[in-house]
C-alpha cells in the first residue's frame, strides 16, 4: 500500500520506518530536512511538501504536537488536503496519532468527511520505547470500516490496537490513559518521598507494596527510577504538562471535576517551571523532595 | 505456641482462626461477647479480660480500630499489660496490626521497651479476602530478632510478609500503600467518569489501558467493579478516609506536601458525607457522577 508519515520526530520515525520494513510503500515529507536523514537509504520516497504526500498515498499518518499543528499540516498552505484535486478525495484515509483533544478530532473529522475524506484518531501510549520495538498500544477512534481498513497496518506499530468508539474516542482514551499515568506517577512519588522523609528506606516500601493490591505498572518501573535516580526521559515532563492542560480544558468544557488529575497538573506546571520540564515526568518526585521534609 | 488474639472483627476473626487450625493454642476476648462466638467449636480459649489473655499467650495480637483503641487494650485497665507480674514480661511479645500512626506506634513501642515486652507493628493490605484466603500483604516494623520469632505466625496469615525497619516502619509501609490505593482509586474514578461523560464506553477505555502502561491492580479489579456498579464493600470508604486522615496528619508533622493524597482525602471526605462511608471505597465514583457532566 501507498502510506504517507508526516511527523518523523521520537516517536514517528521508528513507527515510519516499521511501515517501510513492512513492504509498504512509503510517502514522507518533514518541515525540517534534517528529519528525512534516517530515510536516506530506504525505500521511502521523501516529497517536497504534505500536498505532494497526500498525491501518493492511499493512507497518511500524521504524529505531531498538538492540535493547530494537526490542522496546518491537513489544512494549511501545501497541506494534505490542498493536494487533492478539487480538495476532494474518496480514496485518502488519514490517520491522526498525535494526542490532541477529542473536540478538535471531531472537528477535524467532520471537515474532512464533508471533502470525502476518512479521517481516524488514533493517538498511542508506549513512549519511544514502545514505537522502537512496534509494542505501543493504540487507542482508535472512527468508523469500524475505516477502521478494518487500517488495522494491518496499525498492527505494524503496537501491539495492542483497539477502536474505542467514533471519531474522537481515541483521544477520549488517551485523556483517560494521561489521568492514569499522571496521578499514578505523582501517587508513587508521593508515596516513596513519605517514606524516606519518615526515615524508612523507599526500596524496602516498593518491594513489600509490588506483591500487593498497591501494585501498577508505574510502581513497578517509574517507582525502580526513582530508586535509581534516573530522570533521563522516557516521557519528557512538558509534554505530560501538555496532556493534563487537554484533559483539563476538557473538563472544563464537559463541566466535570477531575481533582486528582488537577492536583497533579499543578505538580507538573512546578516541574517545568523548575527547569525539569525536559526531563521525565517522574521528576514529579525531585519537586516533592525539594519542598518540605528534614 | 500459646497465642492471643484481640479484636475479632470482619479482618481478625479469620486471622485468628487460622492460627488455630495451624495448631497454635488460641486465646481470645472482645468487648463484645458475641465476638467470640465463631469461636465456641473451636480449641480457642475465650478469656474475660485482655489481661487474662496475656497471662496464657507469648504472643498476642492486636487488629483493632485505631491508636487509642490499641493504648487501651496494651495500657488500659484490665488491659494486655495489667495482666503481667509488676507490668513486665521478658516473656511477652505484642504484635499490633491496626492502622495506626507511624509516631503512635513507636510511641507505644518505647513504652513496652521499657517494661521488656517485644513489640512490632505488622498493619496488613489485603482486605477481608485477603484475611480469608490468608493473602495479605503484611509490613513488619521492629528488631530483627522479635521478627524471626513471630514470623511463622505472620505466614500463617499472609502470603506476603516483609520486615520494613524499625518499630514503625510498617504503619509507613502501609501509609504508603493507602496513599497508593486511594489516590489510584480515584484516578481510575476520574479516568472512568470522564470517558463515559465524553459519550465513550468507559468499558472499552478500561479494556485498552489495561495492556498498557496505565495497568494497575485497581485498574482491573475496582475499575470493573465500577463498570459493574458492585458497591459492596471489600473496603468500607469510610476506612480509608481514616486512613488517610492519618497519613495527612503524619504529612502535617514531618512538613511534607501530598498533594494527590490531599485532593483524594477530600473526595472521600465528601463520599462519607453523602452517606457512602459504609459503601466500598469505589463509591468515589458515584461523587464524581453527582457533580457536573450532562
Amino acid at each position: 500500500m501507498n502510506v504517507g508519515f508526516i511527523g518523523l520526530g521520537l516517536m514517528g520515525r521508528p513507527m515510519a520506518l516499521h511501515l517501510a520494513e513492512a513492504g509498504h510503500a512509503l510517502h514522507v515529507w518533514a518541515r525540517r530536512p534534517s528529519s528525512l536523514a534516517p530515510f536516506r537509504d530506504t525505500t521511502a520516497r521523501a516529497h517536497v511538501s504534505a500536498a505532494e504526500v497526500a498525491r501518493h498515498a492511499d493512507v497518511v499518518f500524521t504524529m505531531v504536537g498538538d492540535a493547530p499543528d494537526v490542522e496546518e499540516v491537513i489544512f494549511g498552505a501545501d497541506g494534505l488536503v490542498s493536494g487533492l484535486a478539487g480538495g476532494v478525495s474518496p480514496r485518502l484515509t488519514l490517520v491522526d496519532m498525535s494526542t490532541i483533544a477529542p473536540a478538535a478530532a471531531q472537528e477535524i473529522g467532520a471537515k474532512l468527511g464533508a471533502r470525502g475524506i476518512r479521517f481516524l484518531d488514533a493517538p498511542v501510549s508506549g513512549g519511544e520505547v514502545g514505537a522502537i520495538n512496534a509494542t505501543l498500544t493504540i487507542m482508535v477512534g472512527g468508523e469500524p470500516a475505516d477502521f478494518e481498513l487500517v488495522q494491518p497496518l496499525l498492527a505494524v506499530l503496537g501491539k495492542s490496537v483497539t477502536l474505542i468508539g467514533p471519531i474522537g474516542a481515541g483521544q477520549v482514551a488517551k485523556a483517560a490513559n494521561q489521568i492514569l499515568t499522571a496521578v499514578t506517577t505523582a501517587a508513587v512519588a508521593e508515596a516513596l518521598n513519605f517514606a524516606r522523609k519518615s526515615g524508612v528506606d523507599p526500596g524496602r516500601v516498593r518491594e513489600a507494596l509490588m506483591g500487593g493490591f498497591a501494585y501498577s505498572k508505574i510502581l513497578e518501573n517509574h517507582g525502580q527510577r526513582m530508586l535509581d535516580r534516573n530522570f533521563k526521559p522516557g516521557f519528557k515532563a512538558w509534554m505530560h504538562q501538555k496532556d493534563l492542560r487537554i484533559v483539563l480544558a476538557e473538563a472544563h468544557r464537559l463541566g466535570l471535576m477531575l481533582p486528582n488529575t488537577a492536583a497533579t497538573a499543578q505538580l507538573f506546571n512546578a516541574v517545568v517551571g523548575s527547569g525539569m520540564g525536559e526531563d521525565d515526568s517522574i521528576s514529579v518526585l525531585r519537586l516533592l523532595e525539594k519542598v518540605g521534609g528534614e
